[in-house]
């Protein structure tokens, strides 16, 4: 578990884009960020206080994150000199970064001489157990998507804030290394190794009250190639009573594989819900998310009332409507 | 890949039970067997000649491999002299042991100093790309079944061997710790990082000819919710031409799960089915492999008829009956 509140780290970001890890943080947890550590450079601005370590820490910082996309796949010397003086001042290093903070031979140096932790969030560091498959207290909901990168994890991060403003009892549960940088705890899901995988979505969904809601960030496709032994291991480790599906409708094939076209939501649907329902035989489809970033707001109403009747379910993007007649459709089940 | 032939290493088996290891070796690849080395009070026999290490070598052996399971976990003295004394005469340590030879410090001395191999079939030794999904040549079969430990393994090695006796172009594709000891071979799925699963069952199954035939063992079951999503990588990383389904009729429950009933038959084949034509829209269910080893000869048979007759698709214990027509189904595609 990483120490909240944050420094957020943006670099020498080139654009906002880069930055988009730090932006997600301030978005969905506002109260973890103290202020933004930009360096010579940036092209960011998540609108928060400028400050420098010092002025972070004296603002109860804990951690320093790395926000930032870096370029080339390395940590270089400019950056160096700051997360060196981080741990040397103080500060939890965290990082979702490809090349590990641990295998830099300076920051681990450090961080061992100073009592300082070094948080690389791809790497799992639990050792997860094997699934049970015992039936838990307390209610999940789980984003199942028509492919990678549709939307899921901002779904289950607005879906988790609109249930709390109703004053349902919710947690989001992170299991990618964005959703955990800016949770603060997850699991690495893609890094875990196969035997564990459904484990470890039961060890990150307990037991728990039972009006209690886990709201499971997804990850890949059953109809990606690539992933869905991923995205089955949530299914079958998360036993969900409730399945939100996601979907882009203008995207051109899955994503990464062009000669996949896109299933459609009801082929998801009636893909995921069966084999939800061998985990959870009371488990029903509640919702639809659909990511209209690429429509103008005319032909997004358009498209969300098009799939509500054909599909029969709630239909919003969280983005440009919130996500409440989701949260709804969860407090009626 | 493991040095052949082997010289197998049945250690102080306290029964023939726990040398299923040698035995599937012996009976799967007894070309790759040079002779057995026992131990006192060994109760196993699998028929070879006993040799000593020095022996093993003259007969050409390259490679010991421990068949045995041990007691308790740990690879005691009494194994540990023999182990050492055979690296230090020349032969590579082979072991699908839950704890690892390269753990053992005398081990890891000796090997290296010798510069003979151990071979931790557990553990993954590849880099495994990420699966890309492009169509490859050659055919693929796949063994799923309704539950874990129902005679996926047994049944791909017998077809594999019934393809071979017919002419036809066939290797077996080991995927877990037995079936790669057995061929020297393969990946050990379920250690996979879940990112990498699919693109390790693609690596394994590369592009052959128009007439070969991977035959590809499973692993879990779709309806297995602990090892689910590793039954999913196999499905569309191997993009199968034909499945093969694998039940075991007794059994009153889902292996590990014991509030977990097995699926039908009819259930695997309409949930594997439409899984697999995402990556292989020409996928047939081809057979049927029932594991009858808990009926007498005239209820399997039985047993089989019904099946076949329920499913309309051929139906054999291949321990029985062999694995001929589930070779004929294949080559009739």
């Amino acid at each position: 578990m990483i120490q909240t509140p944050y420094l957020l780290f943006l670099g020498d970001a080139p654009d906002p884009l880069a930055a988009k890890v730090a932006q997600g943080i301030r978005d969905w947890r506002p109260e973890n960020c103290v202020g933004q550590f930009r360096m010579e450079g940036c092209k960011a601005d998540l609108g928060l206080p400028d400050m420098t370590l010092a002025e972070g820490i004296a603002a109860g910082a804990k951690t320093l994150v790395i926000g930032v996309a870096n370029r080339g796949g390395k940590i270089g010397q400019t950056w160096k000199k700051v997360l060196v003086a981080a741990l040397e001042e103080g500060l939890d290093l965290a990082s979702g970064l490809h090349n590990l903070l641990r295998d830099e031979p300076d920051l681990a140096a450090v961080a061992q001489a100073t009592g300082r932790a070094l948080h690389d969030v791809r790497v799992p560091e639990v050792e997860y157990p094997i699934a049970n498959g015992v039936k838990r207290r307390g209610k999940r909901v789980l984003a199942v998507g028509t492919d990678c990168s549709v939307g899921k994890m901002y779904t289950t991060l607005a879906l988790d804030a609109a249930m709390r403003e109703r004053g349902m009892k919710s947690t989001f549960r992170a299991t990618g290394q964005t959703g955990i940088l800016i949770t603060g705890d997850g699991i690495p899901l893609d890094a875990v190794v196969a035997d564990f995988m459904a484990g470890a979505v039961e060890w990150l969904t307990p037991d728990n009250d039972p009006d209690h809601w886990d709201v499971i960030e997804g990850q890949g496709s059953l109809h990606h190639v690539s992933f869905s032994g991923v995205s089955l291991a949530l299914i079958h480790g998360g036993q969900p009573d409730a399945l939100i599906l996601c979907h882009e409708p203008t995207r051109a094939h899955m994503r990464g594989l062009p000669d996949y076209t896109l299933p459609t939501l009801e082929q998801v649907r009636d893909m995921a819900l069966p084999l939800a329902q061998v985990a959870n035989p009371a488990c029903r489809v509640v919702g639809v998310s659909i990511n209209t970033q690429h429509m103008g707001a005319t032909e997004a109403a358009r498209c969300c009332a098009e799939i509500e009747d054909r599909m029969g379910l709630p239909t919003v993007d969280p983005f440009r409507h919130g996500a409440g007649r989701l949260a709804e459709a969860l407090a009626a089940l």
